[in-house]
């Protein structure tokens, strides 16, 4: 997208015409957001309350929801100014009656979801599926049109708004963030999205620091600061602080309404500078609004004696004894009508014109915007031809080469051919991953001091580095959202910091599938590296594969795990992955040398299969069963299965082995549980229906025991895996710590293979003996201090 | 333990004396650094050096370690002169070497391993062994003495420090965070830690944030700010910054001791007013260090011709080619001769008087404090009798209660014996999560601004609140590790925010019980309630047990997980939890009304055997295999199945069906996979070896299938449990669909029982026809809104 540069133009004082629109539409936010957590009949309060219009169970959050809609009216105004692209995101996500409330006064819901009619009728269905079963769920999530932030798990609405707006030059985000919220560690971190955002050509994020004093329990830390604190700290963060604080009426509608004003100003001043080429290069200070209004503003002050508005006590439910109390019900109907709803809605429950003129016509609608349902503006990936990177493979396991450089070729490529449309978010490991050849294209971004000792680094770089996987992961979600590719490249141990992000995510696009006014959108792409088997450097903080794990409870029809034993595999399933859409697409492979199997085109097909027989490794010639399968899934663990089968067929003539490799983790299950799962006809051709599978897994065991759970007799897999044994030591040790080295799988096989030739009993013994050579060599080496160097010690206990 | 309230000493000014021996330490402390990552003989450079005194395998970072031993060394001396108590934590736990050396040159180090002597042969030994297979991490680790903080994944240097000083008055945590992990989020979110601090009862953590300015492959954020912005950030999280810049010696040690002894003496300062009653209650600005030093300060300034010190080049191994450059060799030998080793070791090669004359004494020495080896210190908890709190079931499946309400009672009087030695930690939910009885003893703390509206808040609560699940449960890790006791209770899909956390200080738990010298310590007891099955009104955000998932691949030697179904079991279990030593407790349980089942007698025995039949839900008579076993854990799915067993006992008479309730998770496996796992003759008698068993479980699948593989004929556990289907509904409604409900066990009783009775036919089409009433119920909801309760839908469809 190119930016288009336009003049600023001034969002002009609030006057008394746009006042009574504003302060209308607010009305009407706030009495149909009340109207869904409390009412089941009587919409318009055409009579008298009574208990029976009270839904049987009250649920929603009212305590945020003004402050949120307040801060809607005011940027739905601006937009009809200014006709700036803005998208909204409410990190007070519990807030979700104001929001869903928002899209329908502005007729984007009714277009969406048409039964939620613009008349009384629809009105009552609105009030009646909010939080209820087969209804929407209370929070903004999926269901809400212009939403691409869910309001659940707290702490990632400025990633989430960093995410969408970087290539997006033309969009504005406005990032209320909750001051529940500000206290997570994901959120404090994220305000330093600024370091990385480029005023030319990304957009802007508008940070709206929503202070209204309270959580569910009790009050903020940012909310009973010295506000000097607070102001130091978010001007510490590089921010220009604009302050609105009140909740008086229309006076607050005047104070916000000139602070947006001055805060969007500021955004059109900075841009139009860096884009006009009036920009010395330093980074903006970007402004950001403080707002500070009770919680549950505008409702009941006190109750039961109580205070309510302005505490913890109005987070939820303020009044919850109103079907029962007489007292209560009297308190919420003076409530709802204080809204004046019969200036608000038409004889038929329409909104009225007031209301109407304060949205925004069409796409500019917050509601409607092409930006928060990102699928609309996807554009393929102008993808290279993957097989012009491949590795040349002249015998399967007699090359080592690093893999992961092929895969940095091949997105080098496609960051040179998609300029606006491709990033790659790493926690400061781009190199060390072997992924640098993107710096030939595109530097780091980043907009603090530049020195000339720095290298690839600079404003209009477009690789991001931030040590911070929440940020990272939180970015490419907001990116991907919005209709652009990308992918997260980390260490997989520290792929478990952001685990809940996966989850969520996962989340997200499962439910997106059900919703066919959600266009798909670019799949979230992870690759996990420098994986546990090679932290033989780094120490056992460094050794955990969980992330297969997780993502292995993630639904069907999003969760994709995928683990290329090779180079030319990880070409063909990164281009497959490039090409998807709306999944999680884990790829887990190291970065380190690692033995080369396949040539392209036979990794094209495996890739494809999924999971297929690697004759030339094993001894098996098709005809009968196999005496033993030797499954593997992972790089290092293929290895040691490659080797033991060579093992086998050197030192057990005539003992039939087939060694079968899985890319595809999810080839594995049966089909009814998901969909790439083989059928039990192709599953049985692999792994046969009686024979024993010495099944090695380059994560924990459990993962492959739960998927052949309910395959043809399950118990025959014998699995071997990380056994969550490491430390600092040599790669092969962590393969014999975790019992799945070559040796480990030569005795499996023996002792499950129904039938042994003779020799099998001399081979077990050999390699018992190859085993104690082992740990006596690691137990000696300090005396001694050989040369150790990858795989050394197997060459040595082999040779 | 009891604050001491002493005179403030003041820190002298630094003397020529104490310059000599700071600087020798420091130097020999450089030494011993470069010495780890170098060299494998040769230790004292008693002739010139050659390549075959180089390692074969360079690992290690230099970068950060210089600042690191510079802090050490004037903290060391701030104790000789005060008698200060301190532990040390490196967020920079990378520089591994530098920590090591420093247990080293203070002789700890070689008490805990004779072997690693203070003389020659054992310095040769302390560089052999640093990152090599069989040695030691290269990481801060477990096996570094004075440490409770690995240096792996990074961001939780501040949580651990705060945790380590509550309840801890004497104690002062010297925190270093590096620049780097100052990027990530949870580090972040943790410098508000002086929000919760109490200077009555609670030590001082000083922060020092060490900008050396570049992370593995560039700048960092903070280190590239404004300074001035750098300091507003700090002002504004509540702290007074002292700054220290620069690269000169000994202009740098003057400088950094005296800024030392500003903060020192404001934190006893604080303190001292506080304990003596000279407090006006307001939350004290405390001090923290800024220091600006080059990374890899005193190394090789420039390599090749290229800047290394202060660049991101110096952070792991600067001069990489000393094996084969003789350049670089000799500029290592010059590197090493420039801190002038003859001066530093004596001719056996122990440290010097100079250098012995620097480090504290005894227990005062950071490496040896036993505040780092928490275990030493801990008392067991004062426990009431667990049984006192029991409720009253008169008979089984007949009355509802909040489990965790009991729970809450336990800990208001666990709380009330123990006043410094036990912490609840939530993410403001303990009133949510029906733990509200604590507040009975104790407030929440809270520092910052209190006003008459608040409830149960104040400066001496210790109950802990703050909306961040990472600083929650690193409190509670700095807590533990120091030797007290507590709980960390969230709500469970939340607790996949800290998932990593879960599974890192397994990880450290783990090698502890490795090593002779580590004290157990109070084990990591995690509390999800607010469960995915409960979660029917948040939606499908809050509906995710992955925590559970994680746990399952913790070793076995830490990893326990119990899913009590009810009050009583609840309460013995978390007995035992408190009770027991260096574990990962996961206790899972819901906090809304559920069914009660078991009297205290009954649930005690129940939860002592971990798993067992429950005759009165079942028709089985013991006397030979029954038709169907089904198996059940956690508590909605207990409730579902003992409803399923009741409909069969009435509706199929004659059908022998055995429940068996699963408490203690870890029964399930073999034992030599995990030490709970029962005996083969124990899940025989359970389970039968033949019979199908319909197991229905809280988490995912996956869970029972990892579990239950290599047991007789696992392929006969069908499972049940949640399926990642999830919405805002009714909690029946989720039984529904995740297929789970009582329908869904009848019919998987009836579908998978050898020997069926007349009427299975017709009870398995009263099943189907129950849930399509449901379905129906639950589309038409809306335009009827009926009263929707707990279970409303069952006991409509049942009824």
């Amino acid at each position: 997208m190119t930016a288009v540069v336009t003049e600023p133009r001034t969002l002009p004082e609030l006057d008394e015409t746009d006042l009574a629109r504003l302060d209308a539409w607010w009305r009407a936010n706030n009495y149909l957001t009340i109207g869904q957590i409390y009412l089941q009949d009587n919409a318009l309060l055409h009579e008298p309350l009574t208990p029976a219009h009270i839904k049987p169970r009250l649920l929603g959050h009212w305590g945020t929801s003004p402050g949120l809609s307040l801060i809607y009216a005011h940027v739905s105004r601006l937009i009809r100014y200014t006709g700036q692209q803005a998208i909204y995101l409410a990190g007070p996500g519990h807030g979700g009656p104001a929001l869903v409330a928002a899209g329908y006064l502005e007729g984007a819901y009714t277009e969406i979801y048409p039964k939620i009619s613009q008349d009384e009728a629809g009105m009552l269905r609105l009030f009646r599926q909010f939080s209820s079963p087969g209804g929407i769920p209370s929070h903004v999530s999926v269901t809400t049109p212009g939403s691409i932030h869910e309001g659940g798990e707290l702490g990632y609405v400025l990633v989430h708004a960093f995410g969408a707006v970087m290539d997006n030059p033309d969009l504005l985000a406005i990032a209320v963030v909750g001051d529940g919220e500000a206290e997570t560690g994901p959120l404090e971190g994220s305000w330093k999205g600024v370091s990385f955002l480029n005023p030319k050509h990304d957009g802007a994020v508008l940070p709206i620091l929503h202070l209204n004093g309270a959580k569910i329990a009790g009050p903020t830390v940012l909310a009973r600061k010295d506000p000097n604190e607070v102001r130091a700290l978010l001007r510490g963060h590089g921010y220009d602080v604009v302050e609105v604080e009140g909740d008086d009426v229309p006076g607050m509608h005047f104070r916000f309404a000139a602070a947006l004003g001055t805060a969007w100003r500021r955004i059109r001043e900075i841009q139009t500078a860096a884009r006009e080429g009036d920009w010395d290069g330093s980074r903006p200070t970007w402004p950001m609004i403080v707002l500070r209004s009770p919680k549950g503003w505008t409702g009941p002050d006190e109750v039961d004696g109580v205070k309510v508005t302005g505490t913890w006590r109005s987070h939820q439910v303020p009044l919850s004894g109103v079907r029962d109390n007489p007292e209560h019900l009297a308190m919420l109907e003076r409530w709802l009508r204080s809204y004046r709803p019969e200036e608000l809605f038409d004889r038929t429950g329409a909104p009225n014109a007031l209301i109407r003129e304060q949205s925004p016509k069409g796409d500019l609608r917050m509601s409607a915007t092409p930006h928060a349902n990102g699928g609309l503006l996807t554009r393929d990936l102008d993808l290279p031809d993957f097989r012009g990177y491949a590795l040349d493979v002249a015998a399967p396991a007699t090359t080592r080469a690093e893999s992961t450089r092929k895969l940095g070729e091949l997105m080098r490529d496609i960051y040179r051919r998609n300029p606006d449309n491709f990033r790659l978010f790493c926690p400061d490991e781009t190199n060390s991953n072997r992924l640098g050849a993107v710096f030939e294209v595109s530097d780091r971004t980043f907009m603090e001091r530049v020195t000339p000792d720095d290298v690839k680094l600079g404003r209009d770089g477009r690789v991001v580095e931030v040590l911070s996987e929440h940020s990272c992961h939180g970015w490419l979600e907001g990116y991907n959202l919005t209709g652009r590719h990308g992918m997260f490249a980390t260490y997989e141990a520290f792929a478990m910091v952001s685990a809940s992000q996966t989850v969520q995510h996962g989340k997200w696009l499962q439910e997106a599938r059900n919703l066919p006014w959600r266009a798909k959108v670019p799949s979230l792409n992870v690759l996990l590296t420098s994986t546990c088997w090679r932290n033989d450097h780094n120490g056992f903080s460094h050794q955990g594969p969980g992330l297969i794990q997780v993502v292995l409870t993630q639904h069907g029809d999003v969760a994709r795990v995928y683990l290329p034993p090779d180079a030319n595999c990880l070409l063909s399933v990164a281009d497959h992955c490039f090409r998807s859409r709306s999944y999680v697409n884990l790829i887990v492979i190291d970065k380190q040398p690692q033995l080369q199997y396949l040539t392209m085109d036979e990794a094209i097909e495996h890739c494809t299969r999924g999971a297929g027989v690697w004759e030339w490794a094993g001894t098996d010639d098709g005809t009968s069963d196999p005496d033993i399968v030797l499954a593997c899934a992972g790089d290092v663990v293929t290895m040691e299965t490659v080797a033991a089968a060579q093992i086998l067929k050197e030192r057990l003539p005539g003992f039939k082995t087939r060694v079968v490799n899985i890319v595809d983790l999810m080839t594995l299950p049966r089909p009814k549980d998901h969909p790439h799962g083989m059928s039990e006809t192709q599953f049985t051709e692999l792994f046969t229906d009686t024979v024993d599978v010495i099944s090695s897994f380059h994560g924990y065991l459990g993962g492959i025991h739960q998927l052949v759970h309910g395959r043809p007799d399950a118990d025959r897999f014998h699995v071997r895996g990380f056994i969550e044994e490491g430390t600092t030591t040599t790669p092969f040790d962590m393969t014999v710590r975790n019992q799945v080295s070559r040796y480990h799988l030569v005795m499996d096989a023996i002792n499950n293979a129904k039938r042994l030739p003779r020799g099998a009993t001399e081979l077990k013994a050999w390699c018992v003996a190859q085993l104690a050579r082992h740990d006596a060599y690691i137990v000696e080496h300090l005396e001694d201090m050989p040369e150790v160097r990858d795989w050394t010690l197997a060459d040595r206990t082999t040779g």
